[in-house]
């Protein structure tokens, strides 16, 4: 069985990973702000784009994940499936941090190349709260690629060694 | 030493990964097509959008980081280290993929609440020649799933089982 001074630094990533991806979550729905351009009222929420709802779905799978396995006791034969399920969630939060950091550079600065103008400064508390959200992703990504590495590292070096 | 047998799926898929990651850097960097609307000529090219170089330099890096594996010999001590460097590079990979489907999804279908219009219609060559990169850059990413899922098989199965 896993020792317990090994587990500790996993069990405080997922913690971090949990708070981290919760946190983004709520930012993302919560984020909303309105603009008044010529007589026209335009509404910045997370329903405008298909990528905000998939950073919030991927947010929220990991929170409900990160949540079930720090609430859930797991021994040793469960280790090797959950370094598979933590790296699906890595590569989902990656995933959604890039695909939102892709629009958020776009809402920004714009693209003159394809007519599209940036409106962060027609609604820069929606631009605020979504860049603090994926600033919440990014932080449960980086807590998931540790929590990765150290399972990949305590399940070799708790084996006996190779030579 | 790694069994010879156990490393075949892992070379293989470096191969496959290697194919993949090329073409879709060949095909983002020689995708190109010309618009013209009202008297104004549009060009769209992969320099058009940061998304795009990032996708360049990342199936780039992926390329070459794959031939150096696949033509300098390995042993047994670098399997770790390597282990550490394929699940970078999928990460990569993974952030490249989702950062052109969101920008793609907008050029298809454009976004009304922002009042970006799609231009894959006025540019149309463009737009399926980048599909066609990120589709090789899904196949490289996925090819470097299975090895690091394989690899880590490989690192665990090879030592004696614990109990």
């Amino acid at each position: 069985m896993m020792d317990s001074p090994k587990r500790i630094p996993i069990f405080v990533l997922r913690l971090i990973a949990l708070g981290a991806a919760v946190t983004a979550a709520i930012l993302m729905f919560s984020a909303h702000d309105t603009a008044h351009v010529f007589n026209m009222t335009f509404e910045a929420k997370y329903t405008n784009s298909p990528t905000f709802k998939y950073f919030l779905i991927i947010n929220a799978v990991a929170s409900v994940y990160s949540l079930l396995v720090l609430c859930c006791p797991t021994n040793t034969s469960m280790a090797r499936f959950l370094l598979v399920m933590d790296l699906i969630i890595l590569l989902l939060l990656d995933s959604a941090i890039s695909s939102n950091v892709a629009i958020g550079q776009v809402g920004r600065n714009g693209n003159s190349h394809a007519g599209w103008l940036p409106i962060c400064n027609q609604v820069p508390k929606f631009c605020k709260q979504t860049t603090a959200a994926v600033i919440g992703g990014f932080v449960a990504s980086l807590s998931y690629l540790f929590i990765v590495l150290c399972s990949f590292h305590n399940e070799v070096n708790l084996l006996p060694p190779k030579d």
